[in-house]
């Protein structure tokens, strides 16, 4: 069985185990992601207030995007970053990649952080509500320990560069 | 539409969004799930090395399970425990929880710290090619530091125990 969405699609299929045994999987496939640790300096990083239609509730999130039409993930990872923030990115360093749930998504997400930010005029996705917020490296700290930051690829990113 | 799976639900549903827009979502609606940190001493944590059909890979994790059944997640939590490394825990502490893929997924991960842990004679999933590994915080910091930790939810929990 399967059913292409818009972002993903949906199967359930059988897969051989190492085993031998056969499993049936239920699964989405997912072209990957890109997010994007952005320093404005070193000591201030651009966040988002975003929406999440999901589980209708505003989420402190790092910058990502989806993988769009096979592209690359740091074509996509400069292009999510002025689209979601307004900033163009001079340098882009992969920091490393994370699978978000392995038990029931293909999606891996590729990390790199975004230094030499310029401000530029950016367009938002339609169907987010997304505010541009900046903190200091005290602020993300403190937020994550108030159970604030509770997204986890986010969390990720932040591990990936000593913040948290 | 809504596809009911052996593990979740793919919905496609319209959701209205903070600014009064009407937004297409696909979503997987999940029952939630648990993780546990599963500490052996204060210097040693149980791992498992698992296969994860959907990437046909193995992956370092945490052990964690879905919750069945609208059942708590500290009865998830502890049922998993037993049923993934072989090990009953005296204690569980709550330490956080977090959102996997808040762009499709409803589900919420609650970690757990697990202490007083004592040998049981488990029982396996029959779904999944589980090994135990024990290792030391030396240990676990270089395989975050090599990158041979990369499934989302395990960088959160050593991320919320201070172990990364």
């Amino acid at each position: 069985m399967e059913i292409k969405g818009k972002k993903f699609t949906y199967k359930v299929i059988n897969k051989r185990l190492p085993n031998g045994q056969m499993s049936r999987v239920e699964l989405i496939e997912h072209p990957g992601a890109a997010l994007m640790v952005p320093f404005l300096t070193k000591e201030k990083m651009i966040f988002l207030r975003q929406y999440r239609a999901v589980l209708e509730k505003y989420l402190y999130e790092l910058p990502a995007g989806t993988l769009e039409n096979k592209e690359k993930a740091l074509t996509c990872a400069k292009r999510e970053l002025i689209e979601e923030t307004g900033y163009a990115a001079k340098k882009m360093t992969k920091l490393g990649r994370i699978y978000p749930v392995p038990g029931y998504s293909t999606e891996v997400i590729y990390i790199y952080k975004a230094e030499g930010l310029t401000a530029q005029s950016g367009l938002k996705d339609i169907d987010e509500i997304i505010q541009v917020r900046i903190f200091t490296r005290q602020e993300v700290q403190n937020l994550f320990q108030r159970k604030k930051i509770i997204d986890a690829k986010t969390i990720c990113a932040l591990a990936f560069c000593g913040w948290i």
